[in-house]
């Protein structure tokens, strides 16, 4: 006998990105802010003027890639239920991406799950971090291996807190704006040459479309299955950069940025994209004082080392490229290697 | 600037429950079994000779709650990563419900999900674990207070593997059932009550009505808010009797029972079921073995008990008991204390 079996779903996860000076929160839950030994001398007493609860814990951990593990993970739990929190409850993630990975993958476990909110403090958190529902922790085996899909239920990204954030981390957030309009919106890349992403309200602008072409991606994977494997785009290339420096020399979104411009030379080796508009990507990514250039001393070694990435499957690479213009993309597994290494060789001397 | 993000969902999970031999199984992606070392001896090479993929590693636990931990989850994890399991990889679950809740949280949390299948072994799982997706671990503060909502790819309920069911755990199984039919299906308490539930057509039968009614009940609780609860008829009792026996005289089934009958008479008092009925119940009960009597010491103490359970919240308990008669249900968070303490008084000498 066979019994099928239909669990319905809500059909829609909805939440609200707030960008803009953070509000008063009033929560009749008790509520936790994760947040870092960094991010809470800035900003932990402006969101603890605006937040009123029965209970607030502040749960301060190291600041660090290299704590983002299920210890930290379950060490957060164990306050959860040291302070007697139910599953009414309410977690705060404020800071960079570390913390929020680590704060959504805690609020997934809890009882089962609770609700978490998020406040991002980077740009880079801001723009990739705030859709998507990616949560998870490292292990020794790679990067994010060990998580859960979950959804905040509510984003508060203050401008206020980019102030003190770093040029570099600023820059480094700017690269995977960039990388989102060239795939998806020549119009919104058009923005991004013309405007001053310093000033307050242009970052609000640049914020709030990036976020909102990535939720499109999000959607759209459903029916177009592998969409979102065009956020990829610069990051095959980077990860190889970010191994073979040992995450040590480039940000990530460094390393993004000359990944998009190694791509970029493949793309018009192929007819995908022109000279003239591979030229305008490098030039918007140098006004930020992004790198473009990275010294390949072995094109080889560094296309075996794509296979080393759990996104190649089957010896097959897909590379995400421009899809002829600014504006669109294409996903492709049927480079040549010869191909990719004629790109490669031109960063011999770079 | 607010930005409105809808993440889309598929409206449905759907999976079969196959009540009947185990097919033959062939998967082209690489496959773990986690079971235990009672299961695997009984039932493990019945699985592997029905199983073909590129790859199969057996990952077998010890026995026993005590072991239902993330420690434990951390180790399969473990031997996933070692083995190089990919997001294309499968669990499957081969014991009861231990393993069954093991196995579907480490399938939540590798590589943030990949597939799991369920061979549930005993009839507690089969009936209970087989839909509604929880998972999870035990801790120091409780049981199943870390895990994820996560639902199988499919179940295979072999009746096989019930014919090396120790009586009493068969019976511990049979509780859960008569729940379901108290709290929602007069004809099928018809059906219990006239079946020999032990020959193997009426047994695929109840598994079947079984589940198929709590999917239903899962289903309705989006609409019906906490309809879910209802589930729970018979364990607000059954817990504190579980606590109070330090989870060592009886089986879980074995306490529901009890507190079956308890909430029964809490009913009866109330008008919420004729003594008749309470009566057939209790000897559809004891005609499986399943104890009906517990000796309530100290009734004032048992009622202080409820508090400590993680369902009762803002100090009042709610009570699910028979809507009338059998067959249907009511949930009251209204009941007086002494009204409690009297039906508790009738088991100071039972």
């Amino acid at each position: 006998m066979i019994v099928p079996i239909e669990i319905r779903q809500p059909e829609f996860k909805r939440y609200d990105i707030t960008i803009d000076t953070l509000p008063k929160l009033h929560y009749d839950r008790k509520v936790a802010i994760v947040t870092n030994t960094t991010v809470a001398p800035l900003h932990l007493a402006r969101v603890m003027e605006r937040l009123e609860a029965p209970q607030i814990e502040v749960i301060e951990l190291p600041d660090g890639e290299e704590f983002k593990t299920m210890e930290t993970v379950l060490s957060i739990l164990d306050r959860l239920f040291e302070a007697r929190y139910d599953r009414s409850s309410l977690l705060i993630a404020l800071g960079g991406g570390v913390i929020g990975d680590m704060t959504g993958f805690a609020s997934s476990l809890y009882q089962r799950g609770i609700g978490f909110v998020q406040m991002p403090t980077t740009l880079l958190s801001q723009v990739d971090a705030s859709v998507g529902g990616k949560t998870g922790v490292n292990n020794r085996w790679g990067k994010n291996l060990v998580g859960a899909f979950y959804q905040p239920e509510a984003v508060y990204i203050d401008p206020a807190f980019l102030e003190t954030l770093p040029e570099r981390e600023y820059a480094a957030g700017i690269a995977e704006v960039v990388k989102m309009a060239v795939m998806f919106d020549r119009d919104f890349f058009d923005f991004l040459e013309k405007s001053d992403l310093k000033a307050p309200e242009t970052a609000v602008e640049m914020i709030a479309r990036s976020v909102s072409l990535k939720a499109d991606v999000v959607n759209r994977d459903e029916k177009e299955a592998g969409v979102r494997a065009v956020l990829n785009y610069g990051h095959t290339f980077g990860h190889v950069i970010e191994n073979e420096t040992g995450y040590a020399r480039y940000l990530h979104g460094e390393a993004v940025a000359i990944g998009m411009v190694m791509a970029n030379e493949l793309a018009v080796d192929l007819g995908q994209l022109s000279r003239e508009e591979a030229e305008r990507i490098r030039v918007l990514l140098e006004k930020w004082g992004l790198p473009t250039r990275y010294r390949v001393e072995n094109p080889e070694a560094f296309y075996e080392h794509f296979f080393l990435d759990k996104k190649s499957r089957n010896n097959r690479i897909k590379f995400i490229l421009p899809g002829g213009s600014i504006g669109s993309y294409v996903m492709r597994d049927d480079i040549p290697k010869a191909q990719v290494l004629k790109a490669l060789e031109r960063f011999r001397e770079s």
